[in-house]
């Protein structure tokens, strides 16, 4: 009935943008001691928590309101609300909307300024479902100080504010989903939408990982030739990854500024939300838009930084010493113990990994996350940068160490392992107590136990990981939502709707039983996954095929995760993959250092003579890495420069756009005739101008009664005619040889 | 008596803005064919080229008039003329000056647009000499369809114009000159006056030479130390030098940014201008700009530069073959042979290296020449640059080749030389036809022969360099003078002026006679010499200070040069020190993979072990090439990062500029209430459009009749109050366990 509304709203959800889930402690009580007599205390439980938690809640309305936001309250569960947000008015979205446009072109990151009726520039931009989420959300979090409600999820005075999140667009998702399964890959009208529901950040990753999966065509198919052909390490294979991986990432930075520009998103790095936790230690004037800002000191945040130096090693010795012992022991069982019970014993190892990485990495994790605290990042961004790197040491560790220890330990060095196998030897001897020899074989060197671990890596990893990606949240929810309904049965108290609303409550419910989708992971797998077929795949060459394989599962698969199977992510923009851009950066580069050192100590190995440290050449080892780093090296020069000079459609536009808005504030300034001037200068009354001056001059000096010598200077020849006339015969009397030369020198052309 | 003009010229000068030199050939005859009879022809001599000459002349005269050019003509020589050339009006100057302006702004050099009103702009930025002289000479040589006059020197139609140059300022220079005995450095004050008379190219040259020379003075002292307590070839100090000049290089591409943006010259290579001889083959419209956009295909112009790999293969093969001849002779006649005429002998080699390597350099450098030319440049930047990085190899094979080759090929694999010392021993044994053998002694390596090519390098040519360059001209310019004298007091015929202008016209002859002054010989001294000092200092720690010393006397030189001894050179702007910030980083590079051979390869000797290839170990070398190559890219992260974080006052300066010029924009065009809404965002009336909002909506829906769902949902509650009370009630009824939990979710605020 309606005309289309352009305010980015979804009908589907009662017009809700977001619902926040407010939680009401169980009737919780503190221990006090209460004054009973004058001179005896007696301790009773006082129901504080539950106050605290209703005056939270009418502060939050209060606040919602105040930054013209309208709420509805229904009850969620037997012990928590939901409070239903939507912006108040058509008008103050919009006037939202415009704000936020002119903030980005203040900021640089728009080269346009939107137009001064806040209509038309609605109508000649329209508002996205992302946009008016995004903006809601920042109304609700951003601090007082810059006109938000300043809430933060379960912390400080909002501790019971347990979740804020939009609720999904069924409609569209359901139609994206159906859409997908006859496809091969994303489409740029996809690609689209994904951005006006979800925001850049998410669709920054999906057109990452479009270009990663297109991309892994290449190594695939010379992954798979090499296999037919080559076999495994192969240094062609090896300088083709290397190669390969330069193109990809210096293809990638240039694609994420191109798409940051089409996207009009540039720059927005640059302005994201200051973080809530943030400790400021004094103001200082913002030395470019003139406001204050808020500093924490960066020589105090470098000393803390400092401290990332032994939370580095401390990941490095613990899960270093993790593996040894795993490997060493797997490496026993394996290859050296002969004796009974071996088939069950091989999994000894892996339930030692199994177990331990993740204790291990959990303590690891909590103090990277205590340390980045301590950091005390002013924006959001920073912090979550400063922690992925961290994260990714960790997984970096616990991710490549096998490998890395099986190329740079075993294969070279396999006879320094020795001392550690008699270690197992012994303490199995002494947990068997037998008195007889233990059964083993000689240790030698396996060269295919690196293609082997690569195997496990690639193919069931992969697997393992898809499962839990997918398939155990589906099933955790289906269990949930059994658990419910047996529950509702039992006739235990659940929250009766309202008849009307039932549907949609539970729709809310079960939304709110989802996991937090973070876009983080889904980054980080690839990059993990960038990195095995960098560093190691020269070891299995089929690699690259099964992560085509896998990707394209996992395409589909993230988008149904992101619409089925997760809470609605907040739409963030974003002008980059962030952090993981550098860190494929490092991977590509340690990839030309691991794949030419697995070639040249494995490669030698296959062709018979095996046996340990002595046939192989440290030099022949040091100089093979050199020189395919250095490839490396040359190869990104090359391609850089390559790229360079291709044309960015999106940086193009970008300064296209630049250019003609400076030139139409020429128009519209400085009049149309100094637009022209500037744009194509011609002097057509310059003739005039010379004679008209030197005329002028010339009268000006015959007033004065006296010349300077400059005047008279330039006073001896009177315009053009006459320079010329003189000229030539200047030029005639050169051939006659005895012409008088002082009188040639000054022919009076007046005389 | 006159106020001081603002128009930036020099009064001293006779208001002479530039000087053209136009040769008249002396009575030149073209043998012709002319038909004395029908039937048959005689040859004759016709004068062409002198009335060829004279119609250049007057299309010269009239070129320049055209473009608002005044000129007056004077006779140079016999056979040439002066033309002076001025711009015609104080009016014409300031269109220019302020469409030159406009222009930097549309193309993003500056970041705010010029006043509309003329005459306060030229207040707010008065004219410099400099900006003046370059404008006048874009007047001169832009094409035609550019608004220029179109003038080439020595080239095309104009190939009798020999010279055009712009007379110095003396006062200025002497005052300069003077001012130059009393410090110790530049300061600030004068690079301000350098680059309002010279220009930001030649003032980019005196900035990174004071920069470097500041720096010097860290391995300077380092070299100082290491020579008294370390002696040569210490690790320490090949580490410190790595580390020293990547934060050089850093430090470098920071401060010219920032240079180039305080000065307002920032992007300025990206608009310089067009090369007369650019052979296009297709326009296309410029993305951009919308201008018509002439273009040469890249593809084949890729084709020719592929041309220089061959170039280069010429370069090593030719210079590395005369290098090689030369060393192992002189090996052989220094170390080997100990036969009679030794002492003459030794200097066979250098007479063979002097006289050879100008003649193969000359021939390579037109080589490098016409390559360059059939690549076909758009652009004079583009051209010069791909011709200094020919240069560059050429100069790079020249210089250190003997030193390149004593690292790597003398001290590891001396006893390659034996075939071509018993080569030597052969020859020398025919030459002589002596029977009994050679005297010599046995072939040892000696270590020390890299120190002593060192000092030859950085004592010896230093000095013959600054010979060449000051004393040479000085000396030549003297002798012209006397000869001139000669021919005067001979009576040959000479010019008489007239008595009036002779002193201004000795003056003028005077400067027409110097040296045209190129700022990319002295960059190229100054990078050789960073070469020098990273690749090969480690063999002599006192390089560092030797060269402080020369740049010392190198800064004040370069300014007599340019002050005394060479024509004024045209003003141009420069953001950068161009090709050579790209040789500086290889050069860095570099060092830190010879300074770690050199020390590994010579310390080892030192220990007494000499011998030959032996008893080095190739794997250590590698491996201390491996890790200082690794260092040096760390610390050029670590720097980068460091450098990234300080802040940089002209970029700071220009941001806030832009952003100024931005709000001052929004202020102008959407009045003041806009901008304040972007720049503070406050939302006080939120609370009203709430409440009115939702009282509008319900009014609405009443008067439709029929509600939608969306709209039942939210008038559950109407107001933030009643939010409030039922969220209170809701709260309250969860203790209340028998409560009814069916009504407790819907309590009717309105009953």
């Amino acid at each position: 009935m309606d005309p289309p509304k352009n305010d980015g709203s979804v009908d589907d959800n009662n017009g809700v943008d977001y619902v926040v889930h407010y939680k009401i402690p169980a009737k919780g009580t503190v221990l006090a001691a209460i004054e009973s007599t004058p001179s005896a205390f007696i301790l009773a439980n006082v129901p504080v928590e539950k106050s605290e938690a209703e005056a939270g809640y009418i502060e939050l309305i209060k606040a919602l309101t105040t930054v013209g936001l309208a709420s509805e309250v229904r009850r969620a569960t037997k012990d928590s609300l939901y409070v239903f947000v939507k912006i108040a008015s058509t008008e103050l979205l919009q006037n939202q909307i415009y704000r936020s446009r002119l903030q980005d072109w203040l900021h640089g990151v728009r080269s346009a300024s939107p137009n001064q009726d806040v209509a038309k520039t609605l109508e000649n931009e329209p508002v996205t479902e992302a946009e008016r989420l995004r903006l809601v959300y920042l109304m609700m979090i951003k601090p007082e100080n810059e006109g938000g409600a300043g809430i933060t999820e379960n912390a400080g005075k909002w501790k019971y504010v347990d979740a804020i999140f939009p609720l999904q667009n069924r409609a569209f998702n359901k139609a994206w989903i159906s859409n997908w399964s006859g496809k091969w890959l994303l489409e740029e009208s996809e690609i689209h939408d994904i951005r006006e529901k979800f925001g850049e950040n998410i669709t920054m990753y999906f057109v990452f990982l479009r270009s990663y999966l297109r991309f892994l065509v290449i190594p695939s198919a010379i992954g798979f030739s090499a296999w037919l052909c080559l076999g495994q390490f192969s240094m062609i294979y090896a300088i083709a990854t290397c190669l390969w991986s330069v193109v990809f990432f210096d293809y990638w930075k240039k694609k994420e500024l191109d798409l940051a520009v089409q996207w009009g998103v540039r720059r927005v790095s640059e302005i994201q939300q200051p973080r809530p936790e943030f400790q400021w230690e004094y103001e200082k004037e913002d030395p470019i838009t003139g406001e204050a800002l808020r500093v924490y000191p960066p020589m105090k945040r470098l000393q803390t930084q400092i401290l990332q130096v032994p939370f580095a090693l401390a990941c490095v010795i613990a899960l270093g010493t993790l593996s040894l012992t795993a490997i060493s022991l797997e490496i026993f069982i394996n290859e050296v113990y002969n004796g009974p019970g071996k088939q069950y014993l091989t999994f000894v190892p892996t339930v030692i990994l199994v177990v331990c990485t993740p204790i291990i990495s959990t303590v690891l994790m909590s103090a990277a996350k205590a340390l980045t605290d301590r950091e005390n990042y002013a924006t959001v961004d920073a912090y979550r940068a400063a922690l992925i790197q961290k994260q990714f040491v960790l997984n970096f560790m616990t991710s490549y160490m096998p490998l890395l220890f099986t190329t740079f330990v075993y294969l070279p060095f396999g006879q320094v392992l020795i001392p550690a196998l008699d270690f197992w030897r012994r303490t199995a001897q002494a947990i068997t107590f037998s008195k007889a020899p233990l059964a083993t074989r000689e240790f030698q060197i396996n060269p295919q136990r690196i293609s082997a671990q690569m195997f496990y890596f690639t193919v069931t990893a992969q697997i393992v990981n898809f499962a839990t990606e997918l398939v155990v949240p589906y099933v955790k929810q289906r269990a949930f939502a059994k658990a419910k309904e047996l529950q509702a049965k039992r006739g235990e108290e659940t929250v009766q709707d309202n008849p009307e609303e039932a549907e949609f409550m539970k729709r809310v419910r079960n939304e709110y039983e989802m996991d937090v989708y973070d876009v983080t992971e889904d980054y980080r797998e690839m990059v993990m996954q960038f990195g095995y077929l960098n560093l190691f795949s020269v070891a299995w060459p089929l690699a690259p095929c099964c992560f085509l394989v896998n990707n394209w599962v996992e395409l589909r698969s993230d988008a149904l995760k992101i619409a089925m199977s997760c809470r609605r992510p907040v739409p963030w923009r974003a002008d980059s993959i962030g952090p993981w851009l550098q860190t494929l950066g490092v991977l590509s580069w340690l990839g030309s250092v691991t794949g030419s050192a697995i070639v040249f100590l494995c490669s030698r190995d296959r062709n018979g003579d095996r046996g340990g440290a002595s046939n192989f050449t440290a030099w022949g080892l040091l100089l093979s890495i050199l020189l395919v780093e250095h490839f490396y090296f040359l190869a990104q020069i090359i391609v850089r420069t390559v790229l360079d000079k291709l044309e960015s459609p999106g940086l193009q536009k970008e300064r296209k756009e630049r250019f003609q808005m400076k030139r139409r504030l020429l128009q519209d300034h400085l009049g149309q005739d100094v637009a022209e001037r500037a744009a194509a200068p011609g002097i057509e009354t310059s003739e005039k101008i010379t004679r008209a001056a030197l005329e002028e001059e010339a009268r000006l000096t015959s007033i004065r009664g006296k010349s300077s010598p400059a005047e008279i200077f330039w006073q001896r020849q009177h315009g053009m005619q006459e320079t010329i006339d003189v000229g030539r015969t200047f030029i005639t009397q050169m051939d006659t040889k005895n012409g008088n030369p002082a009188s040639a020198a000054h022919p009076s052309p007046k005389a």
